[in-house]
């Protein structure tokens, strides 16, 4: 089973990263960009071929090791 | 409009991140993860209307800037 997961900055927390992505477009003449934000994508390849348990298990996953929960949120997607 | 764009790693190109991550679960008792690959995610507001010009906008961003299309690939959705 194939887990997308993407983890995006909260609301209100900096993100110095897409800033500068802003400011690097603006620059080179891409106009009409309001906002960038940058975030982390993974995918995951998971042995476990029952949703619920994967489910609860990449929870467990991105709750201990791949957010950052203070600062960050997580979306699963299970494919 | 919204855009989100996805870059990853492309096939046969090193990930040491995933790798990491790979490990890192492992060693905290996660067992049945296969394989870990990190990429990045983009959400960029465009003040653009037209879908089309905004598609064309973006991949021109993509392959300039926000992607190395050397040893990345990007896939954009528009919301």
């Amino acid at each position: 089973m194939l887990a997308k997961i993407h983890v995006t900055l909260k609301n209100g927390v900096l993100d110095p990263q897409g800033k500068a992505i802003e400011h690097a477009l603006s620059n080179m003449g891409f106009d009409g960009v309001d906002a960038a934000r940058q975030g982390k994508y993974f995918e995951l390849d998971l042995a476990e071929t029952d949703r619920e348990k994967a489910m609860k298990n990449i929870e467990a996953m991105c709750r201990k090791l791949i957010a950052n929960t203070v600062i960050e949120n997580y979306s699963i997607e299970l494919e």
